[in-house]
């Protein structure tokens, strides 16, 4: 969508999330800087009623309890009957079998639109033997593409592989994101940034899988630029925000790399 | 107070908070980088140790539960037993009813020094019909000074009303902070930290309406300078963070812009 | 160890982490800048199966409550039962007697490798009458080498009290570093980074007495560094994470500077 940017800073839709604990101040200031409204609330007395104020919901079992994940389900339910959105970041499946058990627990109790992880988290969710170490992508896919598309028809809706190249499909389309650079999986929070950046792309378009790949050219453009002249990972962090409040549609389009299938 | 900053650094007051997960790195930095020094313990089994070690309370239910609350209140319990300051952040008063109730139930537990909020959040406490979205000012009050002047006199206590212009009223007195920036509303924490701000100003000040005006205006004045030549909202928030290191009672002196009523 | 930091981005180990939410962002991303693998779990239902994952495990009591210390108990044991290293960071003891008890309790239900603090915290361990002022150190130790030498002996692992000169020793060895810069103290965070950073040395190194003193070499070293040219604590925040990316064997062992007694 070529005007992306332009509709959230006018329309500044509410995203809510149910994050972890160690990168929600990016998960909630990505969400700021792009120009929507983040709020973070767990409450199960009150997610129902910030749900409903919401355009988006965002899922993050990051950090999880069983309490968060009580929470995220009753959320879940209430965005399902309010056809508000569900991005779902399956942080760290493959590493715990109480990970894997929490995360389809989420996926079998409302219908999610987007599900988000990295070659490992997908690849476990998939049904592949692999394990995940802690969070990061230690697993080798031999046929990602494949594996991406099958899930999303097993699971009706969009699934979202990062990585080097970011795989994203509903099942028909297959989207292949080629921005990016190296020092975004360098620092600690990009990956639920742009869980984030998919919640706010897909409140302001209902073509989820295409919203998905938007949000991760948006995301991925700006962490290229930040990438230029930077003296190390502290800097980088620092310019990846200055480039998402300097980013315009206009040089998203110019710098755009994917690959349709 | 022409001298607040030095007797800051010299008497090193600690500023005990019981917080949100999004915004707590920021407040106990911005608390530490002012001088002062931050300890955030939500334990109920020690937060009554705690509090009487410190100078100020700081209480923000950004991402509220009952245990927190219920923690909230023993502090504050103990906090009035020893005169010590409490600051109360009202964080999305007006999204959630559970949120407007658990506010109200601080509140009627305890005698709070400061209640901070935005627009929405103070006119939903002065029992104006908004809504909050999410934690964001999106309501408008046609008559804030008035109604921040009434609500500090029924609740007997300073209430400070954050926007564009932020208005400080004891019920008798009105202060209209006109410093700051766009800017600081544009990144996620500030709020927050000018919070955490106040109570430390009412850590070395017992009059809190001008602790809480002083609070602001310091704040306030580092954002204007940070703001100066930034190239976005990344380096904003470390420039942030380098004026309040450089921060003076001069400077502050030179730039204070302040109505009072 | 001359080639400590090549052999951590070689392997990278992951470093399991039960930490506090003030700082967890910190403790991620530099145990990530170091080239390391940070998680952050602390549901009961998977430390086990985390911890299993894992090459050394940092326990941050810092923001407690009986749950996370649960939590902590659980993952020490299988820690203990796998040989893998512990690093426990006794945050705020001396501050309240909950703090006093709870460290207490993890260091008796399982054996610690390293257990860090600050001079007020590391000698309310070693029996003295001091008070924490929240988490700061503010008693003075007439005797600190004596009282670290004597404590590690009878809790039979290595103590480490950091301090404008860090104390390190396992009752036989003692080393003091004297690398570092005031600007360290002078942000929130850098403790628990230390531990961290403590943590992922002695993933690499069994010898835990000269892994701990490597770590504090290296990173204090990076701080030195960082404390060149800049502005102010937001800027020395962000170069802290530059010169750790670029932080080589080499320049650290031109620059240590400790002491042997």
């Amino acid at each position: 969508m070529k005007s992306a940017l332009s509709k959230i800073k006018q329309i500044k839709p509410l995203i809510h999330h149910i994050t972890n604990w160690v990168t929600i101040y990016d998960c909630a200031n990505v969400t700021r800087t792009f120009g929507a409204l983040p709020v973070m609330a767990h409450a199960p007395e009150e997610v129902t009623d910030m749900v409903k104020l919401s355009s988006a919901l965002v899922l993050n079992i990051g950090t999880l309890t069983t309490e968060i994940i009580h929470s995220m389900i009753i959320a879940a339910k209430v965005a399902n009957i309010h056809k508000i959105p569900i991005v779902l970041d399956i942080v760290g499946v493959g590493a715990t079998p109480f990970r894997d058990k929490m995360a389809e627990e989420i996926i079998n109790s409302a219908e999610i639109t987007v599900i988000k992880g990295n070659y490992s988290e997908i690849s476990k969710l998939a049904g592949e033997n692999v394990i995940t170490k802690g969070v990061e992508a230690t697993a080798i896919n031999s046929n990602p593409i494949e594996s991406v598309k099958c899930l999303a028809t097993s699971k009706k809706c969009t699934i979202v592989m990062t990585g080097k190249e970011d795989i994203i499909s509903d099942g028909k389309r297959v989207f292949i994101v080629k921005n990016g650079h190296e020092y975004m999986g360098a620092i600690v929070g990009t990956g639920c940034m742009a869980s984030s950046v998919i919640g706010l792309f897909a409140a302001i378009n209902s073509d989820y899988c295409d919203a998905a790949k938007d949000a991760l050219c948006y995301f991925e453009i700006a962490g290229q630029l930040a990438a230029e002249n930077v003296k190390g990972l502290g800097s980088f962090k620092v310019q990846l925000y200055d480039e998402i409040t300097n980013l315009s549609d206009d040089i998203v389009e110019k710098m755009i790399n994917i690959e349709i299938k």
